[in-house]
């Protein structure tokens, strides 16, 4: 049952591995299915070199698992609560890599400081607020999405793919799941160059919007000419 | 003579040398078998691309060499204070890794400042004051043990599995030294995940206690539900 | 048509993914052919570890493409700005290697802070000013390339090989695209030793015009002594 | 001639790399052979992947060349102005490395902040003031060495094996060319440490005097007990 599917997620679960955003068994991705209504997902706690494509734990989009001896990921709430909120996308990439990790823990959104970013992103990484103690107190991991969700009310989710939460890390996705773990590289690159750029000038300010949209608009959209045809 | 002990501490340590923690003969990892009294440890200053399982030293509770043609590590009567102390661990380490040591250079205890923190740690990672005079120049390497003991005091090793050594570095340990080699890796990362959010975010606060209890019971205790049963 | 200089295109490209310069597709590097007024330049977007030699694309110093089935970089424009105004080099490096677009997001100039920089740099590593909203709305890679040539007016391209572009990142150059290369490795190190520099010291200041001038003339120049003959 | 010493100088010099001190051609390593009043050291601008035991410059105590096709490093003149004035010491070396660099760059001596440190060190890393024009512009290199033993009046070399050079960078030595190295890699550490200590705690103070004696006479002197008898 969703054979390729079950292989690409496996494989962006290991691309977080081999780009050094995850420590020991940190880190979940996941895909889903739209036609079947299906999400595929990395177990939990399982060591990375011994995962194999039959270890992924396939739910529906309420979480119920379908198939698979695992427990899935424990974020898997917030993973099935971003695929029914944002039907654009089509992988989840959760990682606690450590400089997107830092700004989530400042409690500072990424401000849009360069063209990286603008590359990526059209305006700053989001922030969500700090869960409330019943937010916490009750379905946590559903309740993560939902601050997610509120987050990005008014932002395209594939204009934005990346949201932190407070005092916890980033939440990333994509068109796919591949997408999804590549763009958990460029946000730890992005949360790098950004906390080096802080340091080096405490009042450093956002790029002027017509460079934030030439860059965005030169690599998305129908004028995009990054990249090959 | 424990044999299955010298290769684990053995390889507790060459984790350390995997993981980027130690620098030449820095750090040391030693069990304790509970139910033979014995500790053991490490040699002192050894190559560790040389060392074999038989290079291992085994001590009493008190630092007695039982077994071993080599000087033991000259931090032994720490690890076996702590042994003594807390009866719950199996395997202690100590390293001096770069962004763990920094803090206990800056003499400040880590704050929990997020999720990735409380996933281990049931609150910050504590600081031992400052040695006395007369301290350090009695039995050094015991009341460093004595210190990080007295700082533990109210705290349960196992929800709080490390300490730093004001002026000096971490002591890490877990219910294996196994676990212990685990947790030095946690605690450089966290270490350096926190040193980060400082540096973006002067007033970073420590996240609120129901997030962080979330996190600590979602791993560890009756009610934990990450990884697999 | 130019194997050799396609050859030497690519090893460049490539020598930025082995420095870690460049995530996935960043970065571009590209070379001239005075002889013929040709510019040879990396494909856009194109994986680094499948490129051949035959994907360069080559281009007239207008930017108008000669020879090649893919879109060369998006950056090109900027590249051939160069060529035409820089007539002593021979090739250019593009990237947005961490450090040195943290100073470029900082919207600083590099001060010669020490003698590694002087080794290389003649002063500091200049920035243009942001661009106007009609230089990013018009030919805006043309543009960038015009607010390089326009901050770099008085200075020898070749004693001041890269220059920040305010919110983007470094363009570097060289006599030949092996020394621009080696070059934007240069920047990455000097600017990440910039950075600890003013987080140690917020007043560091540049050092003595008689400590730069001596380690700039002992590497070039008619008087140089550093290297073989 | 000196067969043995040419291999341990190139083996020095090779540490450097694998310990990513060096980029490209940066560094340099020598060492002394007392008995016969000569310096073995690395020659200048030379890459390291294709530098042989042959390739090692021979010259006598004041620079002079005895045998070797290649020029020698530039620094040279520092490094036998040492080995004239520092008669315990066997080997040393020179290197930009990023961390230590930075605080030659800030202008300000690495205090003892921490065990790591006194373990190597009986006090701070030293700087040299800034040289004068007429310095500079005269033997610059030789007057290198001259700063550099001016500042260590009264400090033994051995208690105190590097030393900052303002606005360049350090030179580290010891009693052989390897342990020169070795210091290289430690003080590249404890600079590392040193740059996060202040940047966590900017009112950072040196550990008290016991305990930097402790930690230092534990693994130097007489009643040294770190390591293998």
């Amino acid at each position: 049952m969703l054979e390729s599917l079950r292989a690409e997620v496996l494989e962006a679960n290991l691309e977080l591995v081999r780009r050094g955003l995850v420590v020991y068994t940190f880190g979940n991705a996941s895909a889903v299915s739209r036609e079947q209504g299906l999400c595929v997902i990395k177990p939990s706690g399982v060591p990375y070199e011994k995962m194999t494509p039959a270890d992924m734990v396939i739910t529906d989009l309420h979480g119920k698992i379908i198939e698979g001896t695992l427990r899935p990921s424990s974020d898997l709430a917030t993973h099935v609560a971003l695929y029914r909120a944002f039907p654009t996308i089509g992988g989840v990439v959760h990682t606690h890599s450590r400089h997107a990790t830092a700004w989530a823990q400042a409690q500072r959104e990424i401000p849009c400081f360069g063209t990286t970013h603008a590359d990526y992103f059209h305006g700053p990484i989001p922030l969500t607020p700090a869960l409330t103690r019943d937010e916490i107190e009750g379905e946590y991991e559903a309740n993560t999405g939902t601050a997610i969700i509120r987050r990005m009310e008014g932002l395209d989710p594939l204009a934005c793919p990346a949201c932190l939460v407070a005092g916890h890390a980033p939440f990333c996705w994509g068109k796919t799941v591949t997408d999804a773990a590549h763009m958990a590289v460029i946000v730890e690159e992005i949360a790098a160059m950004a906390w080096q750029t802080v340091t080096i000038n405490p009042n450093a300010a956002a790029i002027a919007e017509p460079l934030r949209d030439k860059h965005h608009f030169r690599k998305h959209g129908p004028d995009a000419y990054y990249g090959q045809k």
